[in-house]
């Protein structure tokens, strides 16, 4: 389930230096000189083994029919995957989860006054692209876990449907109180806006995709071109995934077997109000249809209409029933067993259900993990023996809620604490940049691989392109910084795909990792995310898929093989460190913000400037935010720097003096694998247990887009300041502990080398 | 023809704080505290006065039918105007100019190829609207001055058709050469766009409206709402006027009896290449039948279609024929003779001519000088002298090309040099802020008159209403600024209007005075801008316009009246050190940004970034811009700053301690009106000397935007360096004079004080 909007794309670009050459003459990073040239040996032949044929045999296999959750496609697609590993030698089976899945019944959009249009609610077939008229496998378009209901009111646009944009409404003099809110896709994660217009005392929720976001605005669109044309529906769950994502009947266990189920009405991820997306050839007549103030510039897209909000004089009829069934979910699971370190696990996952026929997403992910492993056998069969055990994983029921993943993960928590040394995900892959986020103790790590892959389309390496891009188009602090900082930044993990639990709930190190950037395109969640709008528009020959193995697998191996684990936490630092200065300068800019706008009404400058006929509201004045005390996270960031930087002379003394290979680090890694997990506290954050993680988590009201530092950072957002103050301690506290874990490693290194 | 887009309007709004109250109780500005009270009460007498019902009335006759230059209704209004002149006993005449205005013959734009089409080149008449259907006395939709052609070619799209436009071009590696461009209306004077377009090869030019700049996008169109329709034309004037206004055959002098005329084909500001205007109903085929590159996010309109920048398949075929004809100007000119001192001028005035029925552009600007003059007549009917000569003028040929103002102002040009203390202009007026540009030596002047007119929505001062707005909506630095500088800042003049000749040509300090911001609008040039738009849109009630006669009817008054002329230069020395600072500031970001281009052209990043599938060319490596000798403006700042203060200090002590009326003070005032015209160089700028002013002038690529210090910005924004250095000279010589001359008006002061 991947995200598109473009302006999304460019998150994931935060963080990856243009002068840096490869490091070819020096060793491996985590690995002794000898270990080292014997790896980058098993690397370079792994690296010619992926097929862009093959990538594209299988994708065409495995998106020939829609594959959703419960179709009889998606288990065929397992079983295929399935014999696939084992055809390459791995140990491997389907682990089954019985999950809450709704598929549509009933669906009902349309305007009543002030003149009546029933909406299409349909994707029609397109001549040239021969799996667009599977109708009787398609699932309808609907938002997965939508509430049941039949609402009448009237309409309201809401923009994005954010908490900033119910703000504009209320300068506006707008309420949503019992109106039906009509939101556009983009900015968030889908099921945030059905969340916030409840929250806002909404009935009812139409989300549509406006062609600003994803249609002709940014080219011509299908079949003609790649962007979404007027009949193009975003499917998409709607749950409440910054609560807990997975099953919503079970949070926090594996949904196998008797284990206790909350009742539907009881699970508190289920939206509030009934919720469907539309198509904007669909929207066009509702929002035409408003009268009302005119949305500010933040409001308007693409369609050749007057953006007003409402609320009416258009008034909408919207229903929508679920059948509410217990469905399958198979995850492929294939084991490579390590020859060393058995109990040292190196996780690697991609889903393999769509909402459709989901060539992009997922399948061009997975076509990728498929040819990884393909390629590990091959290197099995040469006699290459990783020291570490290597888990591939299919996910299957993603696009529902990475279901299949959380599960898995919930119901091997244990295990995955105890084993678990890294997680890396890939989704839908595209065309252009390596778009990295994830753990900032594996940021050097990436760098390391990414200075060894060869960017297909200009024969540089992805680093080097990469940072061409930031130091060209970036923000000017980032363009500086691309030129000068050793490593490339990457971003932080928010939420949107099998990660999640790994990272947010296990304290698993994890990455996500893909392509992106040449590959505009508008046909995610669709009828026409398909084998011909993929070899049409995409990555037409496959030849970032093989990009995309070759990236993970060096990875994999990589990680798999090193002497010591390749974490550095020299970055992590650096990182955090932002992260606190961004927090003090986000608690100045909202003191001086509250200041200069209590002064403004003292004034009575709103009302000095609310034009008569589009009158505005002035806000309501607000104590200014106290001072909080910063002093607890700057502590534990002077501890952390200095743990950091001894731990990385540390590993440098020992992998540079070591002369063979490496012996009896099993210890060392050990402690190594359990670091991130300091950075957990059982106790989750603030009114959302499951989400454990205290420096990665995705936003309560983005759900896509992180929040770093989150207790803290949404504390102040929302205006909790005794709570973010609180949440600075048990942050300084985490980091005081990961401080000592890298310490104690630091210590054993040292020992080591004695 | 005053602008309209928003953009613009809002750089109108640069410059005027929340907490300064009346001054009641201080001597006005100029005055001893005896002359003051009389003044007080008269202002009071004349701002009572204007009538809302009279200036509708007024609007209705004037607007009633089509009033171009030439046409019959246009030299009724003329007379008209002279006889409600006459009736308030003034000594008014009409003045005669014979000047070049072509019409239209033939107008043809079709698409060729891929398939046909005949724009309409029509404006219907709607329904409700009672003037719109005058046809037989419309002057067609059309640029007037583009030279006759008939051009076949293909099509690329240009967006505003500006330098930067091409440059982004250039990296798609996309030429006009021989092609017919297509650019969309707004971001520069519309001459602008077939001067550039012409300047890369261009064989012809159309310009179309886009709906995101003023139609739908906006709000809704007419006739349910301001803003224009698919229908609606912008006509308009493309002369080169950044070379010289008024008639392109007598430049600098009047076009009056036998005056020598250059041949049409050696007017320098005609366009090079066929031009023609059209809606973007007509332009939604074309701009639908390009292909090619997709134009940037700053290409990007609000048409339901991709923006593609071509060049074709679309191919075009334009024709434009005119009949060039030379027509008679009417300006009527009316006089209040000084009582004390005839032969300073103070010169107030407004167009009449426009486009079509031209109820707002310039009939809405028209009416509040007619009733200024009015309530001036009946002052002198009460007993009031002004103490200099006061003259209104009712300008023609204002939109083709500045024509009745440039011409009258040219043919007396010696007498205005002698006489003229300061030009007040207004055109078409709207709903909301206080908007003035102009010299800065009357800043605090306007700063102190704009506390003494009440917002009629509001009931608070103009001033106040208008710190509110920037204090609330500015840009960060300029909030702080409203809320803590005595004077809010004005904007400086460009070009667009009448007080061209007289500030850049003559060295008159002039204002540019009017109301807006609250006055969406996309009626522009169209025939739809008439009295039933004006009055079901924008200042229905004319309490606005009624704010205008009395904002600028006490600015005439008070300038007429003063004891010592109200200029200031202190306000002046905090601008020009303001333009200095920038300019300092652009050479150093053009050497940054030069400095990062050639260092990211020498790491390959522009190769690296190119998309295979959409490639760009790199831009060319550029030598790194010189540092210029910057000395000679510092050394005539600081002497500025003190001539300035000191100035301020006499002036004060001065009127402070007279008792009585002043007297002896016609040498002093002399000597004060005559400082602007040292910031005058008779050479003029480099390659257009009729603009002699040498710290504004409209930019020579945006012609209603201003260029400050001009010859030093655009010598350093076109890369010619050393003309820049020795522009850094001239301004600096000139800012001595002027500094000797304020301090000889000090001089004068302390001994007249004595």
């Amino acid at each position: 389930m991947r995200r598109v909007f473009l302006a999304i794309l460019l998150t994931f670009l935060t963080l990856l230096p243009l002068s840096a050459a490869s490091h070819d003459d020096e060793p491996l990073f985590g690995f002794t000189a000898a270990s080292s040239l014997a790896e980058r040996d098993w690397e370079t032949k792994f690296r010619a083994i992926p097929s862009p044929q093959i990538m594209r045999d299988s994708m065409q296999r495995l998106s020939a029919r829609p594959h959703h959750v419960g179709s009889p496609y998606d288990k065929q697609n397992a079983e295929w995957i399935l014999a696939q590993f084992k055809s390459w030698g791995f140990d491997a089976q389907i682990e089954t989860f019985d999950v809450l899945f709704p598929t549509p019944k009933e669906r009902v959009v349309e305007l009543l006054e002030p003149t009546r249009f029933v909406a299409k609610l349909q994707e029609p077939p397109v001549a040239q692209d021969p799996t667009s008229n599977q109708q009787s496998e398609q699932l309808p378009s609907y938002n997965a876990y939508s509430i049941d209901g039949d609402v009448t009111g009237q309409l309201v646009y809401v923009n994005y449907g954010l908490p900033r944009d119910y703000e504009e409404l209320d300068r506006l003099g707008v309420s949503v109180q019992g109106k039906i809110v009509i939101a556009r896709y983009g900015a968030s994660w889908r099921g945030i806006k059905p969340k916030v217009a409840a929250e806002h005392g909404a009935i009812g929720c139409i989300i549509y995709s406006d062609p600003r976001d994803d249609g002709y605005y940014h080219g011509d669109v299908f079949p003609d071109g790649p962007m979404r044309n007027e009949n193009g529906v975003q499917r998409g769950s709607v749950l409440d995934m910054p609560i807990y994502p997975g099953d919503p009947l079970t949070p926090g266990v594996g949904a196998k077997g008797d284990v206790k189920r909350l009742a539907i009405k009881d699970a508190p991820t289920i939206t509030k109000i009934p919720v469907l997306p539309i198509s904007y050839g669909d929207a066009k007549p509702l929002l035409a249809a408003l009268k009302g103030p005119m949305g500010p510039e933040s409001f308007r897209g693409a369609l050749p209409i007057p953006y007003h909000v409402g609320p009416g004089p258009a008034k909408v009829h919207l229903r929508v029933i679920s059948n509410w069934d217990i469905k399958p979910v198979y995850d492929v699971i294939a084991k490579i067993p390590g020859s060393e370190a058995p109990d040292q696990w190196v996780v690697r996952g991609n889903h393999h259900d769509g909402w459709v026929n989901g060539a992009e997403d997922p399948i061009s992910g997975q076509i990728a993990l498929l040819e990884e492993a393909r390629a590990m056998g091959e290197l099995l069969k040469q006699g290459w023996k990783p020291k570490r055990t290597i888990i591939y994983c299919a996910w299957d029921g993603e696009e529902p809620m990475l279901l299949g993943s959380t599960e898995w993960a919930e119901y091997h928590a244990d295990e995955l604490k105890q084993h678990a040394a890294i997680y890396i995900n890939t989704d839908g892959n595209g065309r252009g940049y390596l778009e990295v986020e994830g753990s900032h103790s594996l940021e050097k790590f990436v760098n390391t691989v990414a200075r060894d892959i060869t960017d297909p389309e200009k024969n540089i390496s992805v680093w080097k392109r990469g940072q061409a891009q930031r130091s060209l188009r970036g923000r000017p602090e980032d363009r500086k910084e691309a030129r000068t900082r050793a490593d490339l930044r990457i971003g932080a993990l928010g939420s949107g795909s099998d990660y999640t639990a790994f990272l947010d709930h296990l304290g698993v190190a994890s990455l996500n990792v893909g392509y992106g950037g040449e590959d505009d395109g508008g046909i995610y969640h669709s009828i026409y995310d398909d084998f011909y709008w993929f070899t049409h528009f995409a990555d037409t020959d496959f030849v970032y898929g093989r990009a995309l193995s070759q990236t993970v697998g060096t990875m994999v191996l990589r990680f798999a093989d090193a002497d010591v684990l390749p974490y550095d936490f020299s970055d992590f630092a650096d990182t955090v460190r932002k992260y606190s200065d961004e927090l003090k300068a986000l608690l100045k800019t909202r003191q001086d913000e509250t200041r200069d706008r209590n002064q403004a009404l003292d004034d009575g400058a709103f009302n000095a400037t609310s034009d008569p006929r589009r009158p505005t509201v002035a806000p309501a004045k607000e104590d200014v935010p106290p001072f909080l005390n910063f002093t607890p996270l700057d502590n534990a960031q002077a501890m952390l720097d200095r743990s950091a930087e001894r731990y990385s002379k540390a590993v440098k003394s020992f992998t540079s003096r070591a002369t063979g290979p490496a012996q009896g680090l099993q210890g060392l890694n050990g402690m190594l694998a359990q670091t991130e997990r300091r950075l957990t506290n059982p106790e989750g954050l603030p009114r959302r247990p499951w989400y454990q993680h205290l420096i990665y988590a995705p936003g309560f009201y983005t759900g896509y887009g992180s929040k770093t530092l989150p207790g803290v950072r949404e504390g102040i957002e929302e205006k909790r300041y005794q709570e973010a103050e609180q949440q600075i301690t048990r942050v300084a506290k985490a980091l005081q502990d990961y401080s000592a874990a890298i310490d104690a490693a630091t210590a054993e290194l040292e020992k080591l080398a004695r």
